[in-house]
């Protein structure tokens, strides 16, 4: 299994484990579990493939993940009322299906032919997506809305510190690394420590 | 015509009164009627072409569906009035263009070399994207997200059930009322007599 | 440049200008205004270059497009506080995002082997998809949804404009400058003067 496949497959698990939770807290049926697992899980990626016009998309040639995710989200419906939060484990879980889905879709990118800016915006359409398509559906507040905290900003400094990891240690395990260690990293110490970036605070006008 | 080109126009002739309906519940112009009615009407087939790389998308290959969608638009505009109740016809005619739009989806995928488990997949997206569509566009709470009604589950048992008539009976009609006549009963049976799986329902933790 | 490339890079700085304007009503980082800027921008003519299977969308083929986006949303967000209504300010720009989007739209889809419908409902998509993925994402209700004002008629007239004009004056820039125009001045009109078509009212049932 290839490196860019081992990372999609890894980030469907756990995006799929996050749309069965947003099911859940939709008190939907199995099915909508399954649902519900499967647009988070294959959403972003299956953006990625259409605009790179990569035929066929990952999870039509090959449907592995249609069956993790379905696999999740029936997990998830005997299971999910064992956890304390569901909706703190649904962040920390889309926390972490972020970083490797922003480093599956940088490296999904590099292996084609697009400029440096292309790279970086598949690395952050496949972590973003998924989880905004869930949020949308699901009528929450998406998570890249979440003022002050770091989300699409994590997914852009991860998927800039591959493509500099890869002016380094071209071809190797670190440039993955990298990209995972920085989005979780940023995502983490915004959920725990409140980092951020200044927001915008309206201000009246200068006289 | 082909069976699954009937079953494309079916489908969005009745999806686009879906569409309709919701921009009479917005009170749009007739314009805004033949956008959501366009918007319901060809999206879960053109997600399910985009998704297999079908060049080109069936409504830019033959503009029958965007006439279909105008013509429905139109009616509704002027009738719409004449109908006691806007919200019960929108469900029921979306339940009707479910049935036909999993059969369309299952009945072009199953033409196209991909699995089986891919086949059930552009059954359920192309009976569910559109309506999805028109829901998020027009605010309203997405049918999939009614607690405790069989939707997504009623698709998945008419992809199901076509899947099984084709091995029963392949190449024949059957397999597509096999699809319809599942989907469409099931659904029925939810709004009519409250069938149902069992829903997710938070517990407390165990002790 | 082309002219449709011209049309594109137009609409992408406006249309960034009102995805900036969201994030800071939303109250976002820099990186957050990037986000949406980028989503609005080029929202409407990546589906557009989709759907008619152009290889590669326009912002993969040369990324001039996202430093467009960005340059904007950094603009925006060190300068928004200086104008006296944000809101004021996106929803003029948006007319004018709008207007020019519609005429890239057509021009591309001109260039193309389609139908008048395709290429009528290709200006309608570019012109209108960015906006609405802008206001589904923001969370506030999509401008198409306005109740009574021009919107997507504006650009739907846009669009016949530019078909009428090609039949008079094929090869010409008038094409365009009739496609900005009408659909820039009814939506102008709309929003100075409350120029609008008749909306759907419910009334009762004719007894």
């Amino acid at each position: 299994m290839t490196l860019a496949l081992t990372l999609d497959n890894a980030s469907v698990l756990i995006f799929a484990l996050t749309g069965a939770l947003a099911a859940s807290r939709a008190q939907l049926d199995v099915v909508g579990f399954i649902f519900f697992a499967a647009l988070t899980a294959v959403g972003g990626g299956t953006l990625r493939d259409l605009l790179l016009d990569r035929d066929p998309v990952f999870w039509i040639a090959d449907a592995t993940p249609l069956a993790i995710a379905t696999g999740a989200a029936v997990l998830v419906f005997f299971t999910a009322h064992l956890v304390e939060s569901r909706l703190k484990w649904l962040i920390w879980l889309d926390a972490a299906a972020l970083a490797i889905a922003v480093a599956a879709g940088v490296s999904v990118a590099r292996s084609m032919e697009v400029g440096t800016g292309v790279v970086l915006v598949m690395g952050v359409a496949t972590g973003t997506f998924g989880g905004l398509m869930r949020d949308v559906v699901a009528n929450e507040v998406p998570l890249v809305l979440k003022q002050g905290e770091l989300y699409v900003t994590a997914a852009v400094a991860g998927a800039g510190a591959a493509l500099i990891a890869s002016l380094l240690a071209d071809g190797t395990i670190w440039t993955t690394v990298a990209c995972i260690a920085t989005t979780f990293g940023l995502r983490a110490g915004s959920l725990l420590f409140g980092w951020r970036l200044p927001v915008y605070k309206p201000r009246p006008p200068r006289a």
